[in-house]
């Protein structure tokens, strides 16, 4: 070819810069400095304010040593602090790691130590977990307390409080440029089939991108309010620190995801959008009426894992609530595929509706391709509604890999796609719908659930010869860890008792919460048939024994 | 820094791709085949249909020897072939080279040299001026003729037809993969103050985050109904022809930009947005009443360039329109900077309103940086909505430069930004508003008109001594051009004599409108004083004397 379409045509600095996810909000407290960002109670922050104490905050860690490549962590509910975080961090070229507050001290510690945390930012209402978490953990990160005046918090663990650090920080700090789009900014752990859970890096880029494909699918502009239902250390809550920020929106806090709260929020601040786990949905749909009548308005929820059951789509519906099913994994950014609604269908029945609302969905724009492939022959499965392949992802907003776990990244990327684990079929129009997972996670109030790990533990149990878990359908929390465990010969051991037995030795949303006793079915070379124990658990009446 | 964070954390095939708005037809072809994508008169074209059709133009073109860095020129009204051509000619990594159609031979043919024309796509309806211009260029393209049958067009000036090169393609052709994002893709001359025309060239990077960029600001979803009013030539249809595939919305062709035509087709469609210069809205806004009784939907209508009269933005919000004024130039991909609307200016009384929307505004979330600056010192002006300074940009769609002019593209981006050459001003809340032109730049109907240019043809006629071009307000055309003209002593000539010399020397939407005999005011140093003519403009009666 001719040069004429390469010479002196290169990159400068005024056609080419990095793609982040930071930049948005630069653009926002510079066009709405006075607009409302963040409401937290009777906290109010506007953009302008907003962008000040995310200069305080980076500028205060860029003085205590924070930068490219330093990772801060941070275990917070969703409070301003966590909000600042996603851009003061990032901004200095740092990395973000986000903890699950749901989690026991044993994994904290473990992440901790493989994330080399260096700061941590910790919500005093988690003080003592985090305080047994640092002990074990092999890291002494400059530790900053965050005192939320809304919480009846806990021990401080360090020396400074989160108030005191911003005082030291510069609101005119200069945001340094991100030179490299490709450039780590966060990191979340995620449970896989084994015990130790992987580190899932972003990149500014894919952050970015999955913050605009989120608002292509789910519009919202300047006039929205959105409620933190979702917790924003699942998947940097889904990207949208960064969507809502980037439309000038208004973020409203909530520490508790609790019935009243929701609503009484929904209806003081006229949310117009919340995302959340299909329990959020479910609480609400539960709530005493008192609460419930204040629901006037109109309320767009996303919501991703289990499939809402068709009669709380229908419910949520009748209280004024327009439900977007998606789908996504921790390594592709949250949700990157959604069942977005088609006009042809408004006319079905409200079951017809649900049905079609239940499934998976389709891509995002910004996603370049989601498929159902046979794992074997990397073919696409015929849009047949039947036939079961794996989900796959490949694009730009699929995760730069596992932190320092080059070999668990090849697999998870062998074949050019991100495998995963989830099995689906492709309806004839194009729209996924799961049938089964590969690998052995449970959802359980939106949380991912190892039973590999959840085993591990029932393995311990001086009573237990073998232990299979799967996952148990559940109204409430869309699934349950059912455990199918047999007994050594002259052991006897309780349902209570053993459950019991978990709760002291993993998080509590881990625990079975049915146990059933049983001989475990296997293969000639005494592989456990999971498939059996999924039909199984299938037919479990309410009443399972309660011993042996 | 530790290497946690890039060891084993490389691009991948599943996690990194070029971002290229090509891609945007594969997923709307996979997601929603039989959604109607294009009408055009009684032709429709699914989804799938539309994609077939690329592959077909693509692999076509292919055989005939187009490859990356080819320039593929097209010469067309708005319909279905040139949609095609978007996709299909940056599918293979040519180039995409838009031709405006009321240029003269003399432009198109200079264009066709030095973009190096070698295929070329022109709709038979402008044939006769595309048969001079090819006789005048030194390039011997392949021609493909484009025979509209909503045309009663012209000769055919090559062997192949449209349909009949589409039917040598292979429609499930595979598309290639675009490896590099910053590869050229289009190639859009502009007028700038010299006589020829410049080659704005765009990257896929560009065109698919101004695509994106759109639908941020003004959002469409599937349901969408768009009006093809603007022309698909300027800035590649201001990257709509992107946008609207990406929401898998449905694009309505027009051919003739005409009063009737775009009522009946908003009445017949349910048009739901449409982007034009505000020429458009004044026809609309002056058509006649039984047609604007059609009117009883509600359009969204993006328009650009001089901002509409507040008498026709009021008039319009009546006929159901809801105007989004927007700001862009061809090096910037188009639109980039949109008078968002906002809430709290509800209230306000029309002419308020007016006042705000018709102010150019703030930029898309996909353009980093758009600011007024002191050209001298480039440091942003106050936000005093009084101090001039000059508008500039700098982020991802901005253009890679010009073509073969790497001293203008230079000279564009020094100290880092694109230099628009539009003088404004800052408002305190951040939107800008234009209040004059550096460059010599008359804007009427929305096409760019070189003063210079003008002035040049007007020193070509025998009796013309000195001349001089600004612009003139017109309510009609926004601008025109008025010709300030000395004569030879001695000599004789009137308005309608110079103006009809003028149309025979340049494409008439060029030729001045006005023409006042005068001396030129001149600066000490003999140039001419082009401020004091502009101030002379405003006072100008209608009654302009017919001879010096």
């Amino acid at each position: 070819m001719s040069d004429k379409y390469t010479n002196g045509l290169g990159k400068a600095v005024a056609n080419h810069q990095a793609l982040s996810p930071v930049n948005f909000l630069k653009r926002s407290a510079e066009l709405y400095p006075n607009k409302t960002a963040i409401i937290h109670g009777n906290e109010r922050y506007t953009y302008s304010e907003y962008q000040q104490n995310v200069n305080r905050l980076a500028s205060a860690l860029q003085q205590h040593g924070v930068k490219k490549g330093t990772t801060v962590t941070v275990m917070a509910a969703n409070i301003p602090a966590f909000l600042d975080a996603h851009f003061a961090v990032p901004m200095l070229g740092a990395v973000l790691n986000s903890l699950n507050t749901r989690l026991d001290a044993e994994n904290l510690a473990f992440i901790l130590d493989h994330a080399e945390c260096d700061v941590l930012l910790t919500d005093t209402a988690y003080s003592e977990v985090m305080k047994k978490a640092v002990a074990l953990s092999s890291r002494t990160p400059l530790i900053i307390d965050i005192d939320d005046p809304q919480s009846q918090g806990g021990d401080r663990l360090g020396e400074l409080e989160y108030q005191q650090l911003l005082a030291t920080g510069d609101p005119s700090f200069v945001q340094p440029i991100i030179e490299d789009e490709w450039q780590a900014m966060a990191l979340n752990y995620t449970s896989g089939t084994t015990g130790n859970p992987k580190g899932v890096v972003y990149s500014h880029r894919g952050a970015y991108l999955n913050a605009l494909g989120n608002n292509m699918i789910w519009p919202l502009d300047e006039n929205a309010v959105y409620l933190w239902t979702l917790p924003m250390f699942h998947c940097n809550g889904w990207c949208f620190p960064w969507t809502v920020t980037a439309m000038a929106a208004t973020h409203v806090c909530l520490r508790q995801v609790e019935v009243s709260a929701i609503i009484n929020s929904i209806s003081e601040h006229n949310i117009t959008h919340m995302c959340g786990a299909p329990i959020v949905l479910n609480m609400i749909l539960n709530g005493p009426e008192e609460l419930t009548q204040k629901l006037t308005g109109s309320v767009k929820a996303m919501t991703a894992g289990a499939p809402p059951p068709a009669t709380v789509i229908k419910g949520m519906e009748k209280l004024g609530f327009d439900i977007t099913q998606t789908y996504g994994l921790t390594e592709v950014y949250g949700p990157c595929v959604a069942s977005s609604w088609k006009q042809e269908w408004d006319h079905l029945t409200s079951d017809e509706r649900a049905a079609l609302k239940a499934r998976q969905g389709i891509r995002y724009p910004t996603q370049e391709d989601v498929d159902v492939l046979d794992p074997e022959t990397m073919l696409p499965v015929p849009a047949d509604a039947e036939t079961i392949g794996e989900i796959m992802f490949r694009g730009n907003t699929t995760m730069k890999g596992y932190l320092k776990n080059e070999s668990a990244t090849i697999d998870a990327f062998k074949g050019g796609w991100f495998h995963s684990g989830d099995l689906a079929v492709k309806h004839p129009d194009g729209y996924l719908e799961i049938r089964d997972r590969s690998k052995d996670i449970i959802i359980s109030g939106g949380e991912n659930i190892s039973s590999v790990e959840v085993e591990g533990v029932l393995y311990r149990h001086p009573a237990i010869m073998e232990a299979a878990v799967v996952a148990r359908k559940d109204d409430t929390w869309g699934e349950t860890p059912c455990a199918f465990v047999s007994l050594k010969p002259g052991e006897h051991a309780t349902q209570s008792e053993i459950i019991e037995f978990c709760r002291e030795n993993m998080a509590r949303f881990k625990c079975p919460k049915t146990i059933v006793f049983a001989d475990l079915p296997k293969t000639s070379t005494g592989k456990i048939q999971k498939f059996i124990l999924r039909e199984k658990v299938k037919n479990l009446f309410e009443n399972i024994p309660e011993t042996a």
